[in-house]
């Protein structure tokens, strides 16, 4: 069960070129995206109606695509505008279209009722289309569902035991620091964590110059629904004072994410972990990419045999730790909107 | 839900050889198939009802296979003869056997109720023994049900977009050629495709010697329950007439299919096609073999990822377009007839 | 469904060495195995209570183990001691552990109520740990059931057709010897089989130095709930009169045989073939554990195609010939033990 009615990232825009037709499920559905020769990014029903075939394995013609079964075509909107031998199209003859909106490299789609697909309520990223910011924009496929990913990052006492040897550096993070200024949200959360006078995480080691330099460590988490998170860590000489705001010779990170469910039990992770300190070349960033799905790995593995752990006991009840509050909120929050657009609407977002 | 009472290809003749014990899966069936001493075909459930061993993976001896768990051996009928260090056989002892008819090349077994069985049901197929007609005996697997082979190849427009390059030689013949003279019968339907003055498709070029001449093509298809098909195809020098029936310089084929259901998801597929002006080697016949396997592959992509589509959404309705129409009275046959028989008797099968 | 107050064979002790976590289904429990640094063994589920990660994918620290995804500590009695960044430990975030007992060089374990767990119970096996006797602790799995195994082992007639080549010797096994002294026990049974003047079957043969002498076979099994076999073999001169005791010159064996279901489904199978006849080096030991392995396979291939076999078709009723009292007898008795514990407790164990 998932929130229909809420925008998603559906694909980086750079995967929509050369007339490719991409088969992709996403909440469920398989769908078809492909941008047409208009540029129009389009996101269809990935079935003919006819007989079923794929028309991810049909043909784009122009902004339309032909099913390669009995060569049915079919426009942007989803409505069928030829049938081979035939002279009359009837009007159910049609496949789903979904609103679609690209932004900062995003493209986003909205799963839900078309008519009250509002482009304001999409979170913005500008440092993802930001010179001043460098990342490359990655995926990840997980076998889980998404929020268990999204637990995973509400909870950053993780790092210290997960992540001990690349992206936490230290088992006193989970001991010595404690989220301050957790910040419940109408549609998620916001905290922060600092950790002081510390040795520089392997991640972050790899490319600075003064490796023995101490520091101090700041890492403020956004978490807004449907699965859309991005971090600010800020990694300062220790004792400067950042905390009170003095931050001269920082350096800075934006990790993005975005989790969107394939199925009940599978993950589309989009993310780019931007940087504002790299120079001419490509060196940090490349760098920074192979240490987070390093790191990232170490989470998968643990996430997905989450997964096969409560299929294969539904009864199991997880028991929250103090450090589940941020999760336990956000998880009310979904559960929230969920349940009223279950009561407000039927279950699968149909359109006409 | 298959129809039980009536004849199916279980195997080529050819395959019953040497005293092996064939495993066959048919209609949801698992099956021995063998050919005892005595040259007599022989179908029994291949399960020994002592502890349920396989008894394909038993021994043969005579026209009777012996369980090599506990040594049980069971005679052509079924029946239980012999079980080491006991006496008595008690009755219920047996396993189910099946009425098998072989002709034309072909194993016809009779899966329902066999005082019904009637060899006279048994549609002929003449070419298969015929020395005027050669061609080679063939098979392939299908992860898909039945029917969806059976509806492909009611439709020839498909030839047009899947089959252009090897079968079909034009999208024209979507657009451009009718079914004409469908005719609609008790068990089954004929239909009938004239395409015009045509390059000869990819197929037929290969085996004939003037490849740019111009064609008249003829395609008449017959469809018997539960999924006999066979085509006899014509290609005559253009405009000569043979729409009239003068056919002087024509080339002809025959192409047999025959489908049966090995379960609900999957079928078995045997099939020759057989051509007419073959010469002494069998070049034409490996061309053809080569040629026919090629196109069977882009329909087998199609129909097998239909049946992934039908699994993934069970609530999915099909829509007819026009040229649906044999297949759509062919699907109407046999549920009528599967209909009748469920009302007149338990679902399965059993005879004592 | 299986009777879980009672004692199973969860490893052989050898397993539990170098602080080694193991993770090991038993009747379909994910379980922990391991010793802690004080040398006692210890069984707890294999699941934290926080997030449902695996505790086999923790670290051993004395004898508690340590969640590595958010840090929680438990010890050998299953109580967390440990929350990182948590002052208060609430009573219920603790994991099941299990009454553990060593014998024999197995590791013993009590999936039931705790209260109820009497070691006094343990069937013993002094052979396994008596110098006199050698053999090699020996593991196989089994995709099925652990009652067609024990079934398997129940009727020795099966040894004339399936080991034939290997343990068996001959099919007249199964024409001319009947179980002699069948003893109905209440919780299992005893019977015995005599083959009078025989050649050695080939595992045997290989091990003895007058292959050609003719020989006189005894088995007898015993079988205890709720899949614990032994056997004892013997083979002596024949005609020497070893059926009326005199068994000066024969060759004895001991078959140990521990079944432990894993899951509904898979089976897990500890086992050693001990001799009284070996020298100082191993080389009977490794010839038998070779020939029982060969042996054990020729059995797995027809039992787990057995669970197949009743996987596909949940209506089919074995039927039983006379060689099947004794396996009829033993499922009734387990039948009766496990109604009588479903009657007077919850299906689940369960122990705070």
């Amino acid at each position: 069960m998932f929130l229909r009615n809420c925008w998603y990232v559906a694909a980086w825009d750079h995967e929509l070129i050369d007339g490719r037709l991409i088969a992709r499920t996403l909440l469920g559905d398989n769908l078809l995206l492909f941008r047409g020769d208009s540029g129009k990014a389009t996101i269809l029903d990935d079935r003919c109606p006819h007989r079923g075939a794929l028309l991810s394995n049909g043909r784009l013609e122009g902004d339309a695509v032909r099913c390669m079964y009995h060569g049915l075509k079919f426009d942007g909107t989803g409505r069928c505008v030829q049938i081979p031998g035939q002279d009359l199209i009837p009007p159910k003859m049609r496949v789903r279209s979904f609103p679609v909106v690209e932004r900062d490299h995003l493209v986003w789609f909205w799963p839900g009722d078309p008519a009250k697909a509002d482009p304001s309520q999409i979170v913005d990223f500008p440092y993802l289309s930001d010179p001043g910011w460098k990342g490359i924009p990655a995926y990840l496929h997980y076998d889980a569902n998404y929020m268990l990913i999204v637990d995973n990052l509400s909870d950053l006492a993780h790092l210290a035991f997960v992540h001990k040897n690349t992206l936490g550096g230290s088992e006193e993070y989970a001991f010595v620091t404690k989220p301050v200024g957790v910040e419940r949200l109408e549609r998620g959360f916001r905290l922060e964590r600092w950790h002081m006078n510390i040795d520089a995480p392997p991640f972050h080691r790899k490319v600075i110059a003064d490796k023995a330099a101490k520091l101090d460590r700041r890492n403020r988490v956004n978490m807004h629904i449907p699965g859309i998170f991005y971090m600010e860590t800020l990694f300062a000489p220790a004792g400067a004072g950042a905390e009170k705001g003095l931050v001269a010779g920082a350096r800075e990170y934006r990790n993005c994410q975005f989790m969107t469910p394939e199925t009940e039990r599978t993950t589309h992770f989009f993310w780019s972990y931007l940087n504002n300190f790299e120079g001419a070349d490509s060196t940090i960033s490349h760098s920074l990419l192979n240490s987070l799905i390093e790191g990232f790995m170490e989470d998968k593995a643990i996430i997905e045999q989450q997964q096969k752990t409560l299929d294969a006991d539904p009864h199991f009840q997880m028991l929250a730790i103090m450090a589940d509050a941020p999760l336990a909120h956000f998880r009310r929050v979904m559960e929230k909107l969920i349940a009223a657009e279950q009561a407000a609407a039927p279950a699968t977002g149909t359109h006409a």
